[in-house]
């Protein structure tokens, strides 16, 4: 499945970082224990068995006993492929260490905690395709400036303007660089839009960016 | 550095599998917001730029400016190699998926919180060698019962029965592998003693258990 992969490393995800789910989740933050919203990017990682390719079927989970689970749930992001190795840049210069962009989904049970990490909901097998392909960086002249759309079964659920993130492209890259050194190769996913879109066995997915391409997959389970 | 590292692909930990230290945190766990323990087995990645080799020198960690951290702390486990593909199994056949046995070491910063992901302090360059070898599955035969000691400039700092973790590697090995397909290379760090041992710059820490040998390294910045 995961043979023709366009993620050769690591596929590090960027939570929280749609200003809107912030605003209405500020209530919640400002009670215990942290009493105040995160002050730096939240990152999740999609470790090497999730990864899954343009057109591939993202298979239905399973919980612990081995039944199908209720519900799932996707979000789609801009994906940031890092080009050379990447280590404490300024924002000013991060744009400059990516190699291109393409399209990252990432489906997941749907979260209940924004507090314990939730590798459990998050690391499904074939749970993150990414693709269609990488479009080289110069082909975008701001990546900030894009749109992620996703469709299912054709009707549009969801649009997310990546100037309403928290946190810019190049503002991730250089936070993320001094956490820890990414390498040509690697891929960030710089944001989602904080609902994410409720998905049913058999469903087909697209997730789209004007000039970067659309990522079709299906769900299985039907 | 990593060019050699008995990693190939995906290094998962476990957090809060010592008795111990979960009698310990028991008052903490039951104020908001979960008001409970945890009640599955609490994972963590160490990502591709954390891997490292038996010798190798741990970088000092950097602060988001550059500067030297001001602390940063090691813990050791027993770490699991996955044999063959392994893909919700029972735990009284997980121990058959195991290829070997190796140490882990973890180095990081000192943790404040158990809630939010603690991503920062967990992939820090070079901060999880691996080694010195893997010893056959059939050579150790029966891995709870396994000892773990942490020794900073020869000084014993820490010692971890196995026997005291809340999950015995079987049972982790049957719970990760409901929660993500496992791959032949792969390696489970089962446990870490929940005392973590402080380091300082320039210290030589071995971590050893008997049958499996001694994992040594020595922290940079000195």
């Amino acid at each position: 499945m995961t043979a023709n992969t366009l993620v050769n490393s690591k596929l590090v995800c960027v939570a929280l970082n749609d200003k809107a789910q912030l605003a209405a989740l500020d209530a919640t933050f400002n009670e215990a224990p942290y009493k105040k919203p995160p002050t730096q990017p939240v990152l999740y990682y999609k470790p090497r068995n999730t990864w899954s390719v343009d057109g591939a079927e993202v298979e239905w989970a399973k919980d612990f006993d081995g039944n199908d689970v209720a519900e799932m749930v996707v979000g789609a992001s801009l994906g940031v492929v890092i080009g050379k190795e990447t280590c404490r840049v300024s924002a000013e210069d991060a744009l400059n260490y990516v190699a291109g962009y393409t399209i990252v989904g990432d489906f997941s049970l749907p979260e209940a905690s924004y507090y314990r990490p939730d590798i459990k909901g998050k690391c499904l097998d074939t749970s993150a395709p990414v693709g269609p392909e990488i479009v080289a960086a110069d082909k975008i002249a701001n990546p900030d400036a894009l749109t992620v759309t996703i469709s299912v079964n054709g009707e549009l659920k969801s649009t997310f303007e990546l100037g309403n993130m928290e946190r810019s492209v190049a503002e991730l890259i250089s936070i993320i660089s001094r956490i820890m050194t990414l390498q040509a190769g690697e891929i960030i996913a710089v944001g989602f839009a904080g609902d994410r879109v409720a998905v049913a066995k058999g469903d087909k997915v697209e997730a789209s960016i004007e000039g970067v391409g659309t990522l079709t997959n299906t769900l299985g389970g039907a």
